[in-house]
């Protein structure tokens, strides 16, 4: 079921398509590879080749097996390819412009065979002077995790998909950049011309059951901007059927917190929103109960009275409601030459826009 | 060098510093602990029992095992102790008021032993209707890993000395808290009474070599409020021995950038700071230059007119400079009923503060 186009004296041959691939040299003395194509479809994708002990033998990626899986067509089920092998295989990785590396493990290794790679890879990263090499494993290959860090590595972030693990080649002090510190949440005010106020009780979450009427808030998504997250929030959390629609105004304050989760801080944004709809219709999940409701009957609730943060909103809330006169910071769209990508600068736009013919306080 | 309270019939017992316990029964029919106590110091804290197949033993966590050599004294060198137990030892768990469950492990621990001891507790969990299980692995228990995603459990969050996994008991869409999404930064535009900008040079980053003056800007540490971040970046960034004294005045504006690095967002607050001190040293690591600039020549630099954000902030500095009027949020700090937690609240203070007696543009 296989052919070889180089036989090895002395090397005893086997395959099985149940065993892994075991004998592994970081460091031949005499180097070659295997290589393995045209698996038939869910089978097994490894094979097992026992050579006497005084033989060393080098595997390659199974990174290369699967790709050269692809491009080769051959009638019989499976082929084993023994070539002499001068070069030392290396992990397949992208260069940055910081002198990093990045290593994605996208197809099953075996944890030896990974160790073997990473060796090699990290003298050749170092002769080419390179600093941080960042490996990202996604949890199907978390048979890796512990080879990495006995290797040396740490953990950077994770995400419920995969583990970022990094290393730092040189002697200096690290300047790999930190893991993401916050949480993003919004609070959306939407308040009415006739001054009422969207509230909202919750199902879950600590004020479950409380009976307190609040403006509906949300986690920012990760890569959603503030101002679209608040306008989703509003919708999401009013219904699904018939939801209330509002556009975005500004920013009327923000609060940040520690250890909102574990070690992690909060940075919570309120926003000022304005109505575009007004027929509400409840989502039974999330939400017991949503309603227009008086801004007085809404500031009244000792719940509110008791929190310096939501004082200081009604307090804000009121200025608007009456002079109109208290200005947040709202989103204007900026590209930058520095990132080239667009992002939202939010600022104080009406006291940016003003003329000095403006009155002044 | 050891005794037993309770010797098996037909069980041959050996002990070993060497080899880890490894009979381990998840579901025995015969279950009784074994127990090592009062190990001498810097030797290896596991022993070895082997038992007939037939008979089989379950062990208890090693937890137990290390915190209870330090309440036992006995002269000899180590003691064994076997005893009959009725109960299934589980993972030492705390319960929080959301129905979760967080395990900390603390100690080493077999993965076969952690296994055995999971299904037990997954098991009692269940039955109490607990819905989120979190299980806080430190870097040097890597070893257990691979066991806990094989059991199910996922990636949460992770830092450099840990390793957040999660699982979801109930058949409901989990509402288990999102990781962070969000790196925050801080530029601290220090501005003297004369007009002059503290500025710097890059050593390192993207403006390395470029020539561009920029404001300091610094990343804000986990648990660090922006207002002190800003004032810890202006003293570390100009200088060591000599540096910058500055007190935060306000938020001038705030960025919020996707993609930052790799699929994290960037939160970044522009802040206007006043000098409290003038004498400026640079700090060799971080930093090429530092100075006092003209606020016009720092304006002028074809780097910060290219980029609408920098020409943004220009425009409100001038402003700022020139009648004063632009308000940013500044800080209020607040303690809710609801958090029991001081926090910061970022508001316009000027027009919340204003009476109506106050003239309005």
């Amino acid at each position: 079921m296989f052919k070889y186009l180089y036989r090895l004296p002395s090397a005893s041959v086997l395959f099985s398509t149940t065993k892994k691939l075991t004998t592994v040299c970081s460091n031949p003395s005499f180097s070659f590879s295997i290589k393995l194509c045209n698996l038939r479809k869910n089978k097994s994708n490894f094979g097992a080749l026992f050579i006497p002990k005084d033989i060393q033998v080098r595997v390659v990626s199974l990174l290369n097996i699967r790709s050269m899986s692809k491009s080769v067509d051959s009638s019989s089920d499976m082929e084993l390819v023994i070539t002499e092998n001068k070069n030392h295989e290396l992990l397949t990785a992208a260069y940055d412009n910081y002198g990093g590396v990045t290593v994605e493990v996208k197809d099953p290794l075996d944890s030896e065979i990974f160790l073997s790679l990473h060796k090699a890879s990290i003298k050749e990263w170092t002769q080419k002077g390179k600093k941080g090499v960042w490996i990202k494993l996604p949890i199907e290959h978390v048979n890796l995790v512990e080879a990495a860090v006995k290797e040396g590595f740490w953990y950077h972030h994770a995400e419920p998909t995969y583990l970022m693990l990094v290393y730092w080649i040189p002697e200096t002090v690290n300047t790999l950049p930190l893991n993401a510190t916050h949480r993003v949440g919004i609070g959306a005010f939407v308040m009415s011309d006739e001054g009422k106020v969207l509230v909202v009780q919750e199902k879950s979450g600590k004020l479950r059951g409380s009976g307190v009427w609040k403006y509906p808030t949300g986690v920012v998504d990760e890569g959603e901007d503030i101002c679209t997250a608040a306008v989703r929030e509003v919708k999401e959390e009013t219904g699904v059927c018939i939801s209330i629609d509002s556009e975005f105004v500004e920013v009327l304050a923000f609060r940040q917190s520690h250890k909102a989760f574990f070690e992690k801080s909060d940075l919570f944004f309120v926003c000022m929103m304005r109505p575009l709809s007004f027929d509400i219709e409840k989502q039974d999940h999330e939400i017991e109960a949503a309603q227009w409701m008086s801004f007085e009957e809404y500031a009244a609730q000792p719940f509110i009275q008791k929190s310096d943060m939501f004082k200081n909103i009604v307090e804000i809330c009121l200025k608007k409601k009456g002079s109109g006169y208290y200005s947040g910071l709202s989103p204007v769209s900026t590209k930058s030459s520095f990132s080239n990508r667009e992002s939202f600068l939010y600022l104080n736009k009406r006291d940016l826009n003003r003329t000095s013919n403006d009155n002044e306080p």
